[in-house]
């Protein structure tokens, strides 16, 4: 935890115009309303795709309109981190994206599994979450979010991860005994796989088992689904920070 | 994770006399009205004092009534586990007390810190989450939650751990590289300390330090508390399965 706090504001791709930026409704709200920032203010700006903005604020109505007096791109750090997992009920999906991005996830993948019993492409919601949470945790890169059709696609569409984890049941190697690491933290990726309540069926786990995913057992205790994921990313960012 | 679904009730001391249990409206409406359950079925009750009852359904109204089948003390697994965190919002400090519960804290130390502008001792709010997240995670033993008063009655209320931990920010050695592993990890103790929003004070640092707890780092990225305090407990849960 760095406890120096910049707040920082998002711009989508599209609310950025040259050395412009017109913030939307939501941020607008939270510069000019909440935090009370008047004409002339220094504002930091990201646009997700790994840019920070200083900027000055030009006008604060009817739209905060600010003017970039620098940009820099900022690093991606360690390694690239992919958190797969079966639908859930979405106020505990919410809870993986949102904790997700604060722990640093690249890209989510939202799988129709056996077991799922909802399922929803709504990325405004997501979105949302995400943007938030990107903010929050002083980010500069909002992850991705792919909805492959079922397990084989997942595992298809995944393969250019260097290890791939699944979560199963008890009397599996550890999570962290089975973590790989390589010399080249930043050139590495890791995509950890969780299945809805319920678990993944037994034929989803051998689409896991024939693409060389590796199984692992997160402990004996029953989880939740998004009590695992996030258990999960957050040892995993310890393993590559230690 | 075991994908086994045994559901698990509650009962407070209070509702057990002799071989009966009569639960309480709560655990009534959620056995009879949600899982329809008729006088005969079998029904397995935890009292959160490390006890498994299994029982049979006597009567349904007007409260659920159970006879006792069998009891059985069931044993604790692994380490002793304590979580302090500095007062935060309360909808994020449910939060930790719901996940920690599911990731086996054994007791929660609520702390009045510097930079807490918010307390509360509301144990009635508190004790509905434990339980739930109990039955949740099939637990058998509720933690409890002390409420020292600021963190040097925090430090002096921990001395039985084997192990003290407080997070602070960059710059340290890693949570994992710092986490001893005892022979007998079941006798082994640990206490993770979470500052609230803004962190500790540098004068709580220094008590923290002069008690000898180990400061470490949980990684460069900028956490909320709660994200924080559950990424902790989930490492070092990994790290004694592991």
């Amino acid at each position: 935890m760095k406890f120096e706090i910049m707040e920082l504001f998002f711009a989508r791709p599209e609310d950025i115009a040259g050395e412009v930026i017109n913030l939307d409704e939501f941020e607008q709200k939270h510069l000019v309303q909440t935090l009370r920032k008047s004409a002339g203010s220094a504002v930091h700006v990201t646009d997700g795709e790994g840019n920070l903005f200083v900027t000055r604020l030009v006008e604060t109505r009817p739209r905060a309109r600010l003017t970039i007096v620098s940009r820099e791109q900022q690093q991606r750090i360690g390694p690239r981190i992919g958190m797969a997992v079966g639908f859930i009920r979405p106020n505990r999906l919410d809870f993986i994206l949102e904790k997700g991005t604060e722990l640093g996830v690249d890209e989510f993948f939202l799988v129709r599994s056996i077991h799922s019993n909802y399922a929803s492409n709504n990325m405004n919601r997501y979105y949302k979450i995400l943007r938030q949470a990107l903010k929050q945790s002083n980010r500069f890169y909002i992850p991705r979010i792919i909805f492959p059709a079922d397990v084989r696609h997942l595992a298809e569409s995944t393969r250019n991860y260097a290890q791939r984890i699944v979560a199963v049941s008890a009397g599996y190697s550890s999570l962290l005994n089975s973590l790989r690491r390589p010399a080249e933290l930043s050139s590495h990726s890791l995509l950890i796989a969780i299945g809805p309540e319920g678990g993944f069926s037994d034929q989803e786990l051998h689409i896991f088992e024939q693409d060389h995913f590796d199984p692992v057992s997160l402990g004996t205790a029953r989880l939740r689904s998004e009590t695992a994921a996030i258990s999960a990313i957050a040892a995993a960012q310890q393993f590559f920070s230690s």
